[in-house]
């Protein structure tokens, strides 16, 4: 019953944190580095930061590696698992994560200057 | 180059809030009531409150509907649509959001007589 | 060194989903009741979802119960706190929850009929 | 009618990112670098990246200055301003943005050597 006809964007970049819910470990770290790893094997474009991971794609092939992270989490041994995440497309330009942060920097220089 | 043999997880719930950018209109009611419509359509579980909308399903159903309704977005001439979303999943038992909030109410109506 | 000159906005809407982490413990309806009552007790006016709970009230006070939240959740023994959070201002007018909802149930009601 | 007598956490960090809303303007750069010097003035340590930005402090200090940032982007004329935010605060011991990143890479090189 879902609407076949309409697409899904054909890019688009996913800020997301994921948190292992249920587990004695304050540590999330093994967690991330997993999902590092599987997005490392996606073949994505994607950098890690100290709150969460930035990953640039189709809008099907990103939420795929997020949806496989969850299972990859579960699969070792963690119940719960939550993603907080913030997703952005448009459709007047590509402009990359690399690319965003440049444009913001510039600004900051000139006025500097 | 993905991982095709790690499977998204069957279950999930999205709680999502979706704003379009670079518009003159302050209100983004019609946006939601667009998006409201698409969630009808794909027949999904979901429920709008006023900080965003629930939504139930196999993950990759859930993700599919949300990226449709970027499209749907752009499709009114919207050039940036930016989404904050919360996704969980759990192994352990599935659980509906109505469920969620009655156990909590439980626990506060337990303690207050 | 902060600008003590700016102010902070003095009305906003906050909405957070709170995730106890380290805990063995899956359930986190007992947390979520704990910051109810919380919020019970801050006269901010409130309402739970199931992914989450919006409060509203200026900037400052939404905030410092939101900081509360957290230290209450820290006092039953929970060593890492995660808070998942949207917050909007704005300047034009003001709009409670219950008026955001209906005006989009409006717009969808009128195109029904 | 708050609760005076719990205090919000000493330290915390929060990941944010602020969306300007009714504007015509697609790009958010201007406003994003407004934000950057409010940061700088504050004496916060912070990191910008591609998707928000990561600052630490005391939960009073840290909230402040994302309310003063939205007050900042309201003054330029922006009628509505939207923040997604993840914040984190942990008891057990203190880490920096920069150790959280470490910690990941350490791991991932471990495995890889």
């Amino acid at each position: 019953m879902s609407s076949p006809n309409i697409e899904t964007p054909a890019r688009c970049y996913a800020d997301f944190c994921l948190v292992p819910v249920g587990t004695a470990n304050v540590s999330v770290a093994e967690e991330v580095a997993e999902v590092q790893r599987l997005l490392k094997a996606s073949g994505l474009t994607y950098t890690m930061h100290s709150a969460g991971t930035t990953v640039e794609g189709s809008w099907d092939e990103v939420m795929k590696v997020i949806g496989q992270a969850h299972t990859v989490v579960h699969n070792t041994g963690v119940l719960r698992v939550q993603t907080s995440m913030r997703v952005g497309t448009r459709t007047d330009k590509s402009q990359t994560a690399a690319q965003k942060v440049k444009r913001v920097e510039d600004i900051l220089a000139k006025n500097e200057s």
